[in-house]
């Protein structure tokens, strides 16, 4: 993942530092990624990028013709890695653990920056980022969401039944849905009170 | 409800049609949602409200002196009216009907812009919009939800636990969450399907 910069170098004049190829090539995409997270798609300009990553516009647009093809390049590069499925024994645990980096993944940098696009972009735009976001982001979880759910099901704490798209799409839609409507940052409590009230009872085994 | 105008409106030049009044106010909060619709909280202009509105842009002013207050009044003009809770006998009948409802209110033009505001807001803008969110829709439709859920307990189809907020959320989440990462538009089969799938393994009780 890309990691974060201070906000302060957007303000500053640009200031050739003399970097050039893969260097210069990162601090555009970390600059990218700051201007998305604090003001969104519509907010992002290619000056404002090239303030950021201290250098000069022409060395962002030598690069990326378009606004668009920088943060197609800029989110790629900041997708999230998922690791492993965890494997604790309970479907309890698993989801828990499983969620918390989720949020720890929504709510970093490049995180910020792939849910400000999620919201803004309509049309042609959306249709590019949303594969982006299907293929580096939503199937990847939901494959783990997968194997943790069939893992439940071979050892009988989870109803053979429960899987498909509309289930394993619970967790990231509460956790979108109470993210913009209550402002939720979803603190570990919060995860496991989700687990608790919802997944577990949606998912469980029916007694015989 | 305020219902729909052409868009084609918007293009036209002001023309002053001498409407005063509740009549004026009424032609410039329709205006103001089809722009929000279409253009989204960013795009709208008092410019472009007046155009849609046929009127000038002073009429605006003079009645509303920001986007903010005018986008306030407009959210406030077209927001869902819910009816009653349905009773049909049954859990998953009654929140097949309340979610169609919901599907139509949320894809209706005062739905749109609603959305449109959810989507793009943030900081103390959003907040002012939240309250009018929560208080016009999220408090009514939950109202509702939880009724048809109160009778399903009552009935026995339901578990007597399956209350709180969190439980209540799972329904408009994910009708956000797809609308907005698969684009659905949640046709009566795809609602069937969340009931099925997702709701009704949620809520029913268990046999002892």
């Amino acid at each position: 993942m890309v990691s974060s910069r201070p906000a302060a170098g957007a303000r500053s004049r640009p200031v050739s530092l003399r970097r050039r190829g893969p260097v210069l090539e990162r601090a555009i995409l970390e600059a990218a990624l700051e201007q998305l997270s604090r003001v969104g798609w519509n907010g992002l300009t290619m000056e404002g990028v090239a303030a950021g990553a201290q250098t000069g516009k022409a060395a962002v647009y030598r690069r990326w013709p378009s606004k668009e093809d920088l943060v197609a390049d800029a989110l790629q590069a900041g997708l999230p890695t998922f690791g492993e499925a965890p494997d604790h024994g309970s479907v309890r645990e698993d989801l828990y653990q499983l969620c918390r980096r989720m949020r720890d993944a929504m709510y970093s940098l490049p995180g910020a920056a792939l849910r400000a696009v999620v919201h803004e972009c309509d049309g042609p735009t959306a249709e590019r980022f949303h594969g982006l976001i299907f293929s580096g982001v939503i199937e990847p979880s939901n494959r783990l969401f997968g194997e943790v759910v069939c893992r439940g099901i071979q050892r009988g704490d989870v109803r053979p039944d429960a899987t498909g798209e509309l289930v394993f799409d619970v967790i990231p839609a509460l956790m979108m849905y109470r993210s913009k409507m209550c402002a939720s940052e979803w603190p570990d409590e919060d995860i496991a009170e989700m687990i608790d009230r919802v997944m577990v009872p949606l998912l469980r085994a029916r007694p015989v």
